[in-house]
């Protein structure tokens, strides 16, 4: 065996192993008894720590070194073999004490969130989250001498791979140039043509789900390779040939969960089209959140909530709830489908105030990395920031500070790439239109096939194999930019 | 940190990542899609192999060695060495590719012999069961050179930690000399005093499933640490704190699934009284397969089809499937639970029946691991067993050789297990009713708690920490004999 094929064989184990936690952590959140919790932390520890003791076992970084040594003779296992680099620096920058020490602190701290959040008590939950900031600050230190960036873009890489604060700054730098005065007038306009109404129900839970699945099928999505569950916060999990997403049913608004679905049917595309051929190994994988949140908001954004496609979907939605009158003509649904309203809450957002949601803790977390600011004075910063960037102010942490899980969890350089995936997901659109222009009229009947079979050709089954923005560039000509974002916004509220 | 305390650490690690394989295995049985078989035999041999590593880690040894040198200051402890022993024994009289080579042949074999049940077609499957027993006896004869055994009592060390063949030849013989006559006194008893009658449905899944849910919180089984789930094969999976049963349910019979959820709760109660300081430990869990079974068939059995309960249970079944009539009570409903039959299936035979369908597998695999006999032979084999031991001859392979997973999946030295646990379930029955003579009285009341608290106390909260016979020397005052179900026996069918 080469020392590539010996690369090959261990990073097929220590996927597999992280396939294996994948899947545990979907039981966990769908539908695991609460007595399971205490095992479960030790299963997902004890399968951490033995893929931290691969990653570091001396012979793997033999093995890179020999494998790097000879020229490749394949770009995709070039591309692989960087891959495998990249995964080894993050494992070696850190030892497993401190993995070990990240885990149950990140556990800890969650779970006191979920009371803190509830009680609206930042304070409860402080002590815990400085935990966690510090620990997180130690992996970044370690993990930006390894790789030769600050440490916030060390944290940035385990999500978006390469991804830079000079890159990011200047996309969020337009948008924050464009959209207050963008969204003054969209709401302007809104209140000219009127706002959506949502149909009274009650929508039985049992019949959204029946829909959701006639829908998730006429993506494409397969039920014989993936699942559709119930948990309390909706996510994408599983793995390619067995993906499972989850959604959460209110029976008096059939709407969200619906747009929810296809928002993770997106997400769920794109993992079972990623390359069948490097299943196992780095270069296969999805290649980082930008592109992952990407696929989601192709089809949830630019797809579902579309004039055509609601053509399309009104009828069914009234058959389905046996619904009658104005309500449920296309007309009004897609006016409540592209409402803008401005609000506290990220994950009520509509596209159009998402990033400042977003560009707020981005300079926050930016911060409490550097050092530049103390997690006391979060709930004020929090505050101040949102009054500049969107013009309201929450009226307590819950609507604050303590509305995402994700720091708590020890998320830190994710938030960015929901933006970076809605201006991909503007972009990747514009150029599949222009590639195949027969598009908008298929989404009008229903028929996806032209849009995803473009999309699983020119991105899904790259996997890896290039930076993001080489398999932006590949796909629509150019790197990422924040022009076909504006433009989408400009079309649709402008 | 001393040898001893570094070997509870690797254990513990050990521990959890079985658990986590336990975990995706109940998984793949209740709901798992097929488009996810191939990705979930990577994860489970991806742990299978990560586990052999660290039982085969030259550390362990060195570990091992060194703590067996000091004087034990704690029975549970010396008690806790003695089952990593044997556990590093097993694992390393195996090298890794034995193990992934056997793994992967018993996952083609089971899904081969799947089709081939189905097709009644033995020489379908007869080359993977080939491959199947060349490495079951590879690894047996490696095991028993490790063991100080022969080849077949290592494999039954597996499930039966000690058990030996001199023991099983002397329990069995004392069941084949009882078991001919008796059989013949009992279905003329039977034809004297009637047959039970099966009430006519439908019996509604949701209905069956909600009795079920009834009568396992009477035995004390707690949903806050486990579930009921649906698979195609009824089984106990899960960990402490969070229990997986299974069932099936066939709307033209309630009585079948019933009695299968209260056999699994007995299994589920067994591992929820295991001692929680021992948690993650050999010494904390499970004695064996022999006292595992003993727990499912003490609840089934010995409680659950004895007439006390039904009496309590006779007006719940027809309240629940607003049933009328005689059938519904407990008198025809004892008689149904406690028919006698000869018949070819295993898993549909009564308690009189059943071991010679066990002995004559035991008798087969003996021969077949000792290389006395072959694969080839078998089908044969086993219809001339059938009518020498229970007077009838199979009609066609799938209800002979072909009928029951275990050595297609790689089980071999298991079968003896469901006889010897039929034993000490009367024995164990007979010593708490013998300690708390309340026991039958509460349990027409519907009230297990002195039985199941006997049983926790003398049995589940032991652990590993004897052997079998030492644990029923403690709990029954003899080590595990005949006699008790013999007497069983007699008491209810003679």
């Amino acid at each position: 065996m080469s020392a590539y094929e010996e690369l090959e064989a261990r990073f097929k184990r220590m996927a597999a192993l992280g396939e294996a936690s994948g899947m545990l952590r979907w039981d966990m959140s769908v539908l695991m008894p609460p007595g399971g919790a205490a095992a479960r932390v030790e299963q997902l520890s004890a399968l951490q720590l033995t893929t931290h003791g691969l990653k570091t076992d001396p012979r793997l970084a033999e093995l890179l070194d020999a494998a790097e040594s000879e020229t490749p003779d394949d770009i995709w296992r070039a591309a692989n073999l960087r891959e495998m680099r990249r995964s080894w620096v993050h494992a070696n920058a850190v030892d497993a004490d401190l993995v070990d020490a990240t885990t149950r602190a990140c556990s800890t701290c969650e779970m006191t969130w979920r009371e803190a959040r509830a009680e609206n008590d930042f304070a409860r939950v402080l002590p815990h989250l400085e935990d966690v900031l510090n620990l997180t600050r130690q992996a970044a230190a370690a993990k930006a001498a390894a790789l030769g960036r600050s440490p916030y873009e060390a944290l940035l890489d385990q999500y978006e791979p390469d991804a830079s604060t000079v890159q990011i700054d200047a996309l969020f730098g337009e948008l924050s140039a464009f959209l207050p005065d963008f969204l003054e007038n969209a709401l302007t306009r809104q209140s000219e043509r009127g706002v959506g109404e949502l149909p009274t129900g009650p929508f039985p839970a049992s019949k959204q789900r029946g829909l959701a699945e006639r829908l998730m099928r006429e993506l494409g999505f397969e039920f014989n390779a993936g699942r559709l569950d119930v948990s309390l916060h909706p996510f994408c999990g599983g793995v390619p040939g067995d993906v499972r997403i989850t959604t959460r049913y209110t029976e008096d608004d059939f709407t969200q969960s619906l747009m929810g679905v296809l928002h993770e049917t997106g997400h769920a595309l794109y993992e079972m089209g990623l390359p069948d051929d490097w299943r196992y190994q780095p270069v296969g994988q999805a290649r980082g959140m930008a592109l992952h949140e990407s696929q989601s908001l192709l089809i949830e954004m630019q797809a579902c909530r579309s004039r055509e496609y609601l053509e399309f979907a009104a009828p069914l939605m009234r058959e389905t709830f046996d619904g009658a009158g104005a309500l449920w003509d296309a007309d009004n649904l897609y006016r409540l489908y592209t409402r803008v309203e401005r609000g506290c809450v990220r994950v009520d957002a509509d596209e159009v105030t998402y990033p400042a949601h977003v560009i707020l803790r981005y300079r926050l977390e930016r911060a409490l990395i550097a050092g530049d600011m103390k997690l006391v004075d979060l709930p004020g910063a929090w505050n101040e920031g949102m009054e500049e960037l969107l013009g309201i102010r929450p009226s307590e942490d819950r609507l604050g500070c303590l509305q995402d899980i994700h720091w708590y969890d020890g998320a830190w350089g994710y938030f960015p790439t929901y933006t970076m995936g809605a201006m991909a997901a503007a972009q990747l659109f514009a150029a599949a239109k222009a590639a195949r222009p027969e598009i908008p009229e298929r989404i009008s009947n229903g028929d996806f096939s032209p849009l995803v079979g473009w999309m699983r050709e020119n991105l899904h089954n790259k996997g890896s194999s290039g930076s993001t923005d080489e398999l932006m560039q590949g796909a629509t000509g150019k790197p990422l930019g924040a022009e076909a974002f504006k433009g989408h916004l400009q079309a649709r509220y402008g």
